[in-house]
């Protein structure tokens, strides 16, 4: 893996914003942040507050540089939630979403800096027209216009691959019960079924169900292994007490 | 489309939080804002400044509700930063992540809630064993927890096409220029180097760099006219100025 993306900050006006921004790096793994005219984001600031732990490295190693420098040092990025309609104009267009420059940013090994822009207006087209890409995140039709500190956040969950080596999760596939112990349930369950005197033109159907439901469910071992507790203590007190449906009658 | 899940807070303690959980809601169309033992989100609540536009529709809206209700009404889906290692206990396993789970619910018509817990903490053992299932964000393995609203931010943005009818965003797929107006650049360029008396034995190697270059980028329409403009230009400015090699020597 290259080096995880610069994360830049042109021209914000809420120290709480570039806060935000700190923390959804540290959780996403970047760490170089870059700030074009920026608040005070000191210890004192409202940054800190929004920080989480990326107090901690993040926010104070930030650096303070000048637009052109970042034009010029880096294969730059824009985000805007306000593209072109058309190729009429190259001021926002073409454009990617987070999730297509993650793919085409993981096949480029380059210096490469996210920009996003100022609360409101964002990036200006002046500004866009010193950036290499454009890259625009989908949104509602009627409010496309994200938070500044939570567009961050989406692009950089978006991007997370480029700048984290593990996530804090085991592989999400989790373990599946064996086939034969799968298998085995169902055995158990028509086991069941015959000593609830279930009706016989009814059998088939019902396991079909069953085998319907826990299958595509994938069930784990352990689930497993307790349905089959249940549906054999169920089964052995079916027996030991004589037919269900009799005992029903006698109360 | 069935009807978007619900988004569900329990016990947030800071209004501000519900806040950017609301102009997220707004952003991807989400609508329906459920509050298990909220603070104040009214009119002088920091709610009201970190909602951006929902404060015209979300947030007025949105309704306090028992925990008890929200297990027992809806297909409910608590998100967490903490999963369990593995099948040995099941409050917190199997898990999906949010882009799975986006699958999974775009199979279903159902009433669902999205879940998400208190600042810090989280969403607790017992309060997850009400829930149906599990969902977890990738994150750092050294820092996972994201703050509730970022977290509430980045899982609405993945669940968007469960609510979206349409973004603010064009096709991305970009107006590619024809292949003849494409193929006339890299004719109008060979023209340009036959003027420019470019070296025989480079030829075939430069054209092909060029051909490369400009073919992966997928020119627009207007690139391929403005760059055919240029090349043109160059090519009569030195048919016109004579030998481009004299003309250097000359100076």
């Amino acid at each position: 893996m290259s080096d995880a993306p610069a994360v830049a900050v042109v021209d914000a006006a809420t120290s709480g914003n570039v806060g935000t921004i700190a923390r959804a790096m540290k959780n996403f793994g970047f760490a170089d942040l870059l700030l074009v005219d920026p608040p005070d984001v000191g210890p004192e600031s409202e940054a800190w507050g929004f920080a989480g732990r990326a107090r901690e490295d993040v926010l104070p190693a930030a650096r303070e540089v000048a637009f052109e420098d970042l034009a010029s040092g880096f294969h730059t990025v824009g985000f805007t939630a306000v593209t072109a309609e058309n190729g009429a104009s190259h001021h926002r267009w073409p454009f990617r979403t987070p999730d297509a420059l993650a793919d085409s940013l993981a096949g480029v090994d380059a210096d490469v800096a996210l920009v996003f822009g100022r609360e409101r207006v964002g990036l200006t087209n002046e500004e866009l027209d010193r950036l290499d890409e454009v890259c625009a995140i989908p949104a509602s039709a009627e409010y496309p216009v994200l938070n500044l500190g939570q567009a961050a956040t989406v692009a950089l969950y978006e991007l997370r691959e480029l700048a984290l080596d593990e996530t804090q999760l085991p592989d999400p596939t989790h373990d599946r019960a064996p086939e034969p112990a799968v298998e085995g349930f169902y055995d158990q369950f028509e086991t069941f079924l015959d000593t609830l005197h279930y009706p016989a033109e009814k059998r088939a159907k019902t396991m079909r169900l069953v085998r319907r439901l826990v299958g595509r469910a994938h069930p784990t071992e352990r689930e497993v292994t307790t349905l089959r507790g249940v549906v054999r203590r169920a089964t052995a007190g079916l027996e030991r007490d004589g037919d269900p449906a009799d005992d029903t009658d006698e109360r």
